[in-house]
């Protein structure tokens, strides 16, 4: 593995998706900033990455306080120039209108909206000087459409997109490639799993055609990072070819 | 004037397209509930609409307060059944990324968005049990654009578009009409012909075809609501002749 | 009944939508001349306009001809000035992919693009010197979606809202309305009723929320027409409040 | 280079685009079907491509003759499966609507819209019965949006990619990849810059970020490609990274 010389940071390192996110770069010779919640969950993701020889940190990041964004970032940019930033955080929940409280519409925008924002800004701030960097945030099916009982997660979420748009509109041409990619079908994982055989019975997770492995996902990202700024995409959306759209 | 037992609740009521919708629907018999920050700013307005023989209530509310805006509803309901209760409230600003603090960001929000979807949800509380209701809200270009410098305000926007959507697919087959009013151009305000002129000098003031009259727009809200619900509009966008889109 | 002096042209005046366009536009005063294939079929419409004090042609007319139609509303146009010219002509087929022939994704198109283009640009050209006019278009859930099957039917219906489009953009600042109305449900027409039981059984029938009344679709016509020019919807979305979207 | 046992087909090979996407798919060891209205304009292409090692065939094709479109696509498969097709031919145009004629509105949709729709369905039906397979479509702005002067070129792209759509959804889950790759901006061509130096000036070219070369237009349709079906993208948007949007 061919080292370089830059830092590829990821906010909201799940299980899934971020983990598969951290060991691309990781493989493709970054060294990565992984940040979730509860940084100890990180330490089997560590130990699979140091093992395939790639280099990577773990930190707990709380996403909905900005000095602890900030940290983290400048945290990961002393190491090595920080290439790319990812707001990789979830929080989908379905509530009827009128059991959404205004407690969970706001946590639900502050980790979803907000913090991407956050994100983004200071990973900016930081890129900006150097007059290059990429920074990619993880879109839904509820970045385009509010259905019934979404008002908290798809409200969050077109907030999300419009700051990815904005900051590429402005950012852009300051040679900042801002991304906002559309994950519009289910991630294989053990809740989305459980979610569908409780829905749909044990023969929903039959057809293995409808739920994405996350390594497909962590794919796109790797290639939106390899495309050449005179063919940029600001937003590409993927779903399994069994997914019915 | 024929008196109808139903209430129309305007949450923003400015000086321009809250007070045109205000007597709009004052005028079509409605007791009319209309709240701004400073109620007091809100008397010329009562004094027009009682002088044409129309039932009009003031209120300050700060829409960012959830207990105040849930009083300004139920008191309106008390007086008459809300039937129509529409979300006005702007909060249009512009600034570069780095210079979009989390004050800024979260204030906007709180205002453009969370103030929507709360709006929404106590009016759809007093509505549902009655089985019929309108519940509109006001758009803007950055419901569906992220501009360079928009961050704060089109998140905030895209976010309560979506809380719209949400609300009118569950809503929708409830019997409450719930839309959103997309204005595609600047309205004819003191702020917005002082910001043109800076911008583009006088000239930019010549063409009439490139502002919209608070009446115009407010007389689409009464189209909105003359609506049969066999042929319901979610969206309407509305411009100017004259505007480039 | 006061007559203007003014025409409106219904160029697809089928039994449904383009006939209660017809009554419509016929009881708001307007000279209305009808055209449809079989000009024949128009006779119930016809008795029933003149029976309520209306002024109604009707024509056999084939849409894809190009001088058939350009006399259609020459002839229009010389009663009264042609104010208003919908164009409403339908060619709902599905077809899967290897099934969809030459023949038949040409005649969709001629009927449902082609046709709307000459119709526009025709009326176009009677109004531009007057400068004023509205020419509105008829659209469909296929004008926004291309489903699976409808590779003919929506490529035409596409095809029309771009046409569509670019006249609002050329002739809005001209002073010519350019609408186009999405019909986003099945209209209660005789032969959506019978697809439905077919396809669904007769229980499908019996949710009146799912279909729409074609004189709800005309008054949304006549909203349309309505609007104040400093305030112009092209785009107007409509559906019945049970339906899912 | 490393021969595969697959054909990719390209129809409109023009000098640019298709020009880059034949030599990317030869250099990937593809054997090339390259059609063009005059086949002899290919023999440069051809040269270079051979020089490299590639296999490629040139074909002269006019893409709006079902019989043509039909044989070269078969000819191609009888060399090696057809594996990937890629329509893209295009027909930008301008005339504002009144000097849209019949002649050129058919002509442009022959061209964009109805020989991709054949093309699509003749590559389908080579490919369904081997199970997989890959049909791509060349969009540009004009496929999202008509302007003014666009009624024609705007109205073939929109209609193009509803056929994309409707082949997307019916064939994806049988494992063909479909395709719509948008471009939005200029490409650097001859045609481009002359175009541009006449609107603008010379100093509109001396931005190099506003013009996309051919060859990251094609890196695009590789990436594409190289996508694993359980994470496939319908619609990818490329622009410069100094494009305005």
């Amino acid at each position: 593995m061919q080292k370089r010389d830059a830092t590829c940071a990821v906010i909201g390192a799940g299980d899934y998706i971020g983990a598969e996110i951290a060991k691309k770069f990781a493989a493709e010779g970054f060294t990565v900033f992984a940040g979730r919640r509860n940084g100890e969950k990180l330490e089997p993701l560590v130990k699979e990455v140091e093992a395939s020889g790639g280099t990577i940190f773990a930190r707990s990041l709380d996403a909905r306080k900005e000095d602890e964004v900030t940290a983290f970032l400048h945290d990961a940019d002393r190491h090595a120039p920080l290439d790319i930033c990812i707001f990789n955080v979830g929080a989908n929940v379905n509530f009827p209108i009128l059991e959404t409280t205004d407690r969970v519409f706001r946590k639900v925008w502050e980790m979803a909206c907000w913090a991407g924002f956050v994100s983004g800004r200071e990973a900016a701030r930081l890129m900006l000087p150097r007059g290059q960097g990429n920074i990619f945030f993880t879109g839904a099916t509820a970045s385009l459409r509010g259905g019934s009982g979404y008002a908290a997660f798809a409200s969050a979420k077109f907030g999300l997109r419009a700051v990815a748009q904005a900051m590429a509109r402005e950012l852009g041409p300051k040679n900042i490639h801002v991304a906002h990619l559309i994950i519009d079908a289910g991630v294989d994982t053990a809740w989305v799993r459980e979610r569908r055989e409780k829905l749909w019975g044990k023969e929903a997770l039959d057809n293995p055609d409808l739920l994405m492995p996350p390594a497909s996902v962590a794919a796109s990202y790797w290639q939106l990072y390899q495309q050449p700024k005179s063919a940029w995409t600001f937003e590409l959306e993927i779903r399994p070819f069994g997914e019915k759209w």
